[in-house]
């Protein structure tokens, strides 16, 4: 098994989405720039969806024009219908991430659509991208746990999998996207993903709501998944998901990983900035659990730097 | 395997030693009292040591005297020397908790001992307050990473673990003081005491100071392991172990227990009250990672009762 990990940032999308203060385009480019400088290499940089649904992401062409395409970094763009794949597409992006709720209710908040209808559209959607060389990244979310609907069967969960994957989907992602799992339904879940799909194309997408997110994203390491959503700073939450808290923090995911022997090629020291850009840019106090660590230990070593300067 | 899960407070002893202002006895005792209403059923409830070398904990007797003892709850005294075991025994205590550090140097600021010297001590104190009809339980601690000395072999744990069981150690528990691990090794750890000792007889001790011990603490529960230590609110750190942060907090650890179907015995809701209660005593602001989410609860549930009153 790989030692190996991706870790896609998802701090630009998911992160700022639900943020109520306008993060200028060069302010969302400059947080890009300082996690790239980091070392990360995969973002979900916006999402192509309606300026009036979601005002954050109105920028999202001017974003993609200014993404720099020249460092090896792997970018996706989140579309919810056709017309926001087509603006994605002509605006530039070359991977396609849909998301597909596995229940009734939040489909229909989240795109006004129901279960079915939801399913055949992101199936469209996703064999489109195929047809004209693209790739996708097929999102199964709200998969332990509804806002509205709570518990959700594996049964479905696997159904709909199966049906993106069917679809042409290049990659599978699990997203837990209001932190409603926990670490035995989490297992449950990612094994019964991994019999029917393997590990290689399985990424898993986890919010902190309810302290568990490293804890899941440590099982699913174990059940051999190599892609993680996280993002900075534990930014983030869902505008249409009541009671929904940030990703998991990159730099608590990533610092885990490093130091469990796994490489994520990041270095978690230069997430810092990453967190301070973030925190300028949306007038929050943000920072997962390593934070006072982190302070901790610059203190250390700028006291060690002043008496060697002496 | 059991589903049944104790969950060892450490807060009034962990937790408080290091905070600078005394708490008085009877908030010591309100503390604990708040936490056995939410179902806390062990307690290391303070220390006999040097109250010079910890203020904080200058009052154990009084404590001890103060304890409920009508419930069905299990206390546990730490002691560190031969004067303590006898202060802790006339007392009242009935469990006798050692802890014996990794290393050299450790050993030496904690108890003013080399490794063989405190070895040989803590084992001559289990064998004593056996043959006096009581029960101990031994901590190997640092055993995850040193402050003064870093990686920890897993052979020397091991060695001291044996040690610490062949003198007659009711209970062994291994201790993360400092926070130094991650899942990878503790899962190496963990696997290879288990594989000694069993888990029947094992329980573990993290901190959260790099955000892994949530994680630590579900694989030790998967390798067998049914006894976890945690502190309310998070409280805690080591007065001798710099960089240290507060233990794995409680409401995080049950409720993570609870929700994936395990039986802590613990009302998480009610355990709210008990952090409250340790932030009036200590000045801090306390609360895990859940802390937020429940805030949200409680204010969903106040609309809910507010409309249905109208």
């Amino acid at each position: 098994m790989s030692e190996k990990i991706v870790i896609n940032e998802v701090g630009l999308r998911d992160g700022l989405q639900i943020q109520p203060k306008f993060v200028p385009t060069a302010g969302k480019l400059e947080l890009c720039h300082a996690l790239i400088d980091a070392g990360v290499r995969a973002f979900e940089a916006t999402s192509f969806v309606s300026p009036k649904a979601v005002p954050q992401m109105a920028d999202a062409a001017e974003v993609w024009a200014g993404l720099p395409l020249d460092k090896g970094v792997d970018y996706s763009a989140l579309v919810l219908n056709e017309k926001g794949y087509e603006r994605a597409r002509d605006a530039g992006a070359k991977v396609f991430a849909v998301a597909l709720a596995s229940t009734e209710t939040m489909n229909q908040r989240n795109i006004n659509m129901g279960l079915e209808q939801a399913t055949k559209s992101f199936a469209g959607i996703i064999a489109r991208a195929k047809k004209e060389g693209f790739k996708t990244r097929a999102y199964v979310s709200t998969a332990l746990g509804c806002p509205y609907e709570g518990e959700v069967s594996v049964k479905v969960v696997l159904d709909l999998a199966e049906k993106m994957m069917a679809a042409g989907a290049d990659r599978l992602a699990i997203a837990d996207t209001i932190g409603a799992g926990n670490p035995k339904l989490c297992e449950t879940i990612i094994k019964a993903v991994v019999k029917e799909h393997g590990a290689e194309r399985l990424g898993v997408h986890f919010h902190d709501t309810r302290a568990m997110a490293m804890t899941m994203s440590w099982i699913s390491l174990q059940e051999g998944v190599r892609e993680f959503d996280s993002s900075i700073g534990g930014l983030g939450g869902c505008p249409f998901a009541p009671g929904a808290r940030g990703n998991v923090a990159t730099e608590d995911l990533a610092f885990m990983f490093n130091d469990s022997g796994y490489e994520t090629g990041i270095d978690v020291a230069k997430l810092r900035r990453a967190v301070m850009v973030a925190e300028r840019l949306t007038g929050l106090k943000l920072g997962g659990r390593i934070t006072d660590w982190w302070v901790s230990q610059e203190r250390k070593a700028a006291a060690k730097a002043a008496i060697a300067a002496e």
